[in-house]
């Protein structure tokens, strides 16, 4: 059957994970953003509507229209598509807005041309939605937004991964200040150098928080998922970061920090009760500071990217 | 029963493993040192005799024997400990030889004493002993002198690691060109800040490598058994390393690179037949430069130190 329209929803992304800064991310459930493509018979790109953000319509500047020119050049489309972009992730909240909005555009075009391209596949053309956005090519949130999952990213060019197993009972923990943080000063204020020693320690961290989840193991997640080069260069964007991290550590998560470039803060957690009682402290911790926020719970989205009609 | 003397084997090691600086490690079969531990009535603990190299027979300034003075203290001994010290390792040759020495000694004085303590609870004095060689405590090592097994050390003090599986056919090759490298030496021509890119790239690659262990996948650790930080930095110390390295990969190795601060060599192969022409392939090249050279394959050593008689 041929399709006039596709619509596919992206979920939103958390990434860095504390232990792998741009290679590890995971998606979650219910929050993403849902993009409408249209076969038109004028060429190009024309984008229709944008729901629930203030974005480009100059199809060259926005992030989920950049890709789909990409992909009529690629495959050669005689062709136009109209597109209409729900967002529903916060613009620079650290959750991977940009990245889905690239993933549902290039997923629901492909179903527009009955599905010639892999999920795969269509890496390159959504990575050049992200570099619009991030100022280079990070494959953790787009791979992720598209292929679900947590996932190790090993190489962005040819796109590589490796889907790593996800204990049952992790729950992940979302927080969403009402605050903006642009992801391209986010990544400068990062010191281009890092000590050899802090390399060590963190790849310590991260070989344990791989091998936890390799082997089900939850304590060794837990002593294991800390960052040590990345938040602690850039926590002071977070008002009270210490503050929340010491609330969540008491109610006993197993690692908590900034996703992606922030201010989207995350948890992970073993088990449903426990992640429960770590949003509702934090929380109820930011409310008393008098910031606003809003919070999900959520396993991982194995899913990631998909057709919604 | 109790014992008068006790003779361990310690192995010898490969460190580093391309992705795992000071973090991963693995013992081998075949070569490594031996130690017997006799009880004595005169206090303190004495050298009675060395084969095999040439190190220095005050107590204090040996790797085998410090850690012996410390276990005294802490296990308030009222007797005294002779010591035999038969070096397997050749001296300063990447090959963990005072870490084995370490190991062999302190493992030998707990069987002398029926074994009161874990071979991980031997950890912090055998430690005492590679500081001495090496300047600082570097657990890989020791740690897997001791315990045998492909380990990553998630932490040194306490002492804690990750047995990592091992694929049924991984093969490894070992090289030692007859020449020296001093561990500090070694360790003082590395720089003490690499590029943030570098660590978030060798991150990849060291999970990429424990995910090729865990899934069994040979072509995952292929992929990923590429060191980018250190090896560039070393490579100048081992005369050749380019070319060797280009015969190996032509070979078919899964990765090649130094082991521990060199000059020792190291291949890891899938199956035995592709590490028989990897080393002999090796091995001819350096003889035809002139370059003097031992070798050796084996499987990983899963037992590590052990008592003899």
């Amino acid at each position: 059957m041929t399709r006039d329209y596709a619509t596919v929803f992206a979920p939103a992304t958390v990434a860095n994970l504390s232990v792998g800064f741009d290679i590890l991310g995971l998606a979650i459930h219910g929050l993403g953003d849902k993009v409408t493509v249209t076969k038109r018979s004028e060429k190009g790109v024309h984008i229709e509507e944008i729901l629930g953000a203030d974005l480009p319509k100059d199809p060259e500047k926005n992030t989920s229209t950049l890709p789909l020119l990409k992909m009529i050049g690629a495959l050669n489309l005689d062709f136009g598509l109209s597109v209409k972009i729900e967002k529903g992730i916060p613009l620079c909240s650290g959750l991977g807005g940009s990245a889905a909005s690239a993933a549902a555009s290039v997923l629901a075009t492909n179903f527009l041309l009955d599905n010639p391209l892999e999920k795969e596949e269509l890496m390159p053309f959504a990575l050049e939605g992200e570099a619009l956005a991030s100022g280079s090519k990070h494959a953790d949130n787009v791979g992720v937004s598209l292929l679900g999952g947590l996932l190790l990213i090993t190489s962005i060019e040819p796109f590589r991964y490796v889907r790593l197993p996800v204990p049952n009972d992790l729950q992940v923990v979302v927080w969403h200040p009402h605050q903006k943080i642009d992801t391209l000063s986010s990544r400068g204020i990062l010191k281009e150098e890092i000590p050899l020693s802090l390399h060590i320690e963190q790849s310590k961290k991260f070989g344990g928080f791989l091998s936890g989840l390799y082997q089900n193991d939850f304590k060794l997640i837990k002593d294991s998922c800390e960052d040590i080069i990345i938040g602690p260069q850039r926590k002071h964007l977070i008002p009270f970061f210490d503050e929340a991290k010491k609330i969540a550590d008491d109610y006993g998560a197993l690692g908590f920090s900034i996703s992606g470039g922030g201010p989207t803060l995350f948890a992970l957690a073993e088990g449903s009760e426990r992640a429960s009682n770590i949003e509702k402290e934090v929380t109820s911790f930011f409310n008393l500071k008098n910031i606003g926020i809003d919070s999900t719970i959520s396993k991982v989205n194995q899913e990631g990217s998909h057709l919604v009609t």
